[in-house]
């Protein structure tokens, strides 16, 4: 239990107040030149400046100074889950992301479908990125394995991609990666992390030598690798820890997942912002709690395409007054890290946050950006300190200590 | 040990120079409207803005951001010591509000006084507020219960409100409040939280036995109810950790006690600033670290009284030449916590500081405000942080390693 937790458990009280948390994937950006603006500041977004002149703008840290988060931890931090303290591997948060029920049983490993040449050689990691639908008929033939005493399930996840999730009691999750991370050589056999793994690295190899078998004539994917071999974490309950009964309202099923990590409720989010907003405002009596994840600012910046992220900030601009028309207690608008389109990548950058609520202290500043951020009265804070501000705001939080 | 008492044992340096704390106890406020400006901003306050002109400002988190804290935790943080690990029971507190002198074998408890009707349960758990002379009458009473083994103190607080003390060696503090903090109901028996604290649910079974009796024709307050049961937790020495011979100057029982919790020397502070002042003036010599706490920018926060805030601060403001007439090396100027009459309560919100000294590094600068804290050298620093700076600039610390 980390500290946040203990006081939020200890101080919650109970309002009828509501709280949107609005994630902009990747938010923060870089200039392109020195002197230059970034993406967020060269955006035109009256409706995000409205609400910056009306709250505190800040800086979230999303693990630690110099950082660069994944999306894991970039959103348990956003959700005050020290993301050093809570750990989730990455076929754990595959698993989430297409809405497989793990157990506490249960192994999960996230499967590359990859090209051996005829040296067992691994000559393309992504199996020229083959169509969903492809994978997905590849899945159903690996899902058939059996390996005694365990249940196997292999699942699609999307292209090349695929879950799977080995369940017996008593299996321990500390397996590495059979992935090289290169071409040319061949994929690493598995291999236990301690000794209480020996057994789930052992069900690692069969199913490997059975894949072998099954894929033999499906080039380009005629063979897959495994990585990121973990179990669930044992992570509180948001709603326990925070007394607000939270909903998710997220496309991609990554951030679903997620949400379903820390149990919020995941609703059916249709594909666009349009179709997220008309689920908000359908369940908006219904719920204390709102998670808005928007994955384009991010993609976006991945790409490198400044102008497709301003864009797209752009479009999330466009719907926050269907937001602020219902009225939130508090709004906050964050990333779970930065993207900036200068470095195609994550990054450590202190992201934008913008919290708009009864209750702040005005900082003078009206528009909403990375240079006006960093004169914001929140100041600069890690992210695992985010829900404790929107409680607070939200009169949530009772007085510590007499 | 915390981490900054660790590191201030191992660096502590011994010299001739003067550190003064000024506690202007809710300092921090809110605008009334966006664009506004706050207590302080609105204050005319010459003096605090030389001091700004040659000093460093900042914000101080008082315990975490988005925790509000009460003002045992407040100070505590600006002594330097963890509110998160130092946790002072309302008992305990309270005890220490009414100059009651506690000492290790002590269990504390803040007693309120209620009516039971005549099936025994509560119908009003503040006994219809009775006045402090009639309280002060029951407590008279109260005190002479005579439990074998142990001794008894009841002493007055105000209105409805009492404490009690239990002294006897190797009582346990980990009692349960026996208020249901509601009406119509019993109040709950006292019960243990552990098996070391048995012995002391007991003796508050028996006190509040004979207590039925002693006040059963004392309607309204013909019973009382036990909050905050506690004892005084292990608090190192100030003067071993920081190495100064530190003098609280302050008025208000409670600032007096939480200041005598750290072994500082409490003073005769008189009643009013000025008798603070000349208290200051007659023990310069006799003392390095001055702690002068001023409660009213707090008592008029909380009536949301904004008119009269600022006045308070200017009143402080007017009393600052005679501090700096003495020549401290340091004087910082802060609060415990924030506390803007648009709430009418301790809020979460960074505390301004402000820390004059030679070796600030001057930030242009030049009106103590929260705008300009935001911008200020210092930064946004959790308050337990405060000393190490005051340490720092005193030259009372060496450097950390080689």
């Amino acid at each position: 239990m980390t500290i946040v937790h203990d006081l939020t458990q200890q101080l919650q009280r109970k309002n009828d107040s509501k709280i949107v948390l609005l994630v902009a994937d990747g938010l923060g950006g870089l200039p392109l030149t020195p002197g230059g603006k970034t993406e967020l500041e060269t955006a035109n977004t009256p409706h995000l400046d409205a609400l910056a002149g009306r709250g505190s703008l800040g800086g979230s840290i999303p693990v630690l100074p110099g950082i660069t988060p994944g999306s894991g931890p970039g959103h348990l931090g956003l959700f005050g889950y020290d993301p050093l303290e809570y750990r989730i591997g990455r076929g754990v948060l595959e698993a989430l992301g297409i809405d497989f029920e793990l157990g506490p049983d249960d192994v999960a490993i996230r499967g590359n479908f990859c090209t051996l040449d005829a040296q067992g050689n691994i000559s393309d990691r992504r199996a020229g990125r083959i169509a969903s639908d492809i994978g997905a008929k590849l899945c159903e033939k690996l899902d058939q394995i059996t390996i005694p005493g365990v249940e196997v399930f292999v699942r699609p996840v999307k292209e090349y991609r695929c879950v799977i999730v080995f369940r017996a009691a008593g299996l321990a999750g500390d397996v590495h990666d059979t992935d090289p991370q290169n071409t040319g050589g061949p994929p690493l056999a598995p291999q236990a992390r301690n000794e209480q793994s020996r057994g789930t690295a052992e069900i690692c190899v069969e199913f490997l030598r059975q894949a072998r078998g099954v894929l033999k004539n499906d080039a380009p994917a005629n063979f897959l690798t495994l990585r990121g071999i973990d179990k669930l974490p044992a992570i509180p309950r948001f709603e326990d820890v925070y007394g607000t009964r939270a909903a998710a309202i997220a496309v991609y099923p990554m951030y679903r997942g997620l949400a379903r990590l820390v149990s919020m409720s995941v609703l059916d989010a249709g594909q666009t912002l349009s179709d997220q907003m008309d689920r908000l405002e359908k369940v908006w009596n219904d719920y204390d709690f709102f998670f808005i994840h928007f994955k384009y600012t991010d993609s976006t910046g991945e790409d490198g395409n400044f102008d497709a992220k301003v864009k797209r900030i752009e479009e999330l601009d466009a719907v926050i007054p269907r937001i602020t028309s219902l009225k939130p207690d508090v709004i906050a608008v964050t990333g779970d890290h930065s993207t900036p389109c200068k470095m195609k990548s994550h990054s450590w950058h202190p992201v934008p946050v913008l919290i708009a609520a009864e209750n702040c202290r005005y900082d003078n500043v009206t528009t909403f950006g990375e240079t006006q951020c960093r004169l914001g009265g929140l100041g600069q804070f890690e992210a695992k300190y985010l829900m404790l501000q929107l409680l607070a705001y939200a009169g949530r939080l009772d007085k510590y200590g007499a």
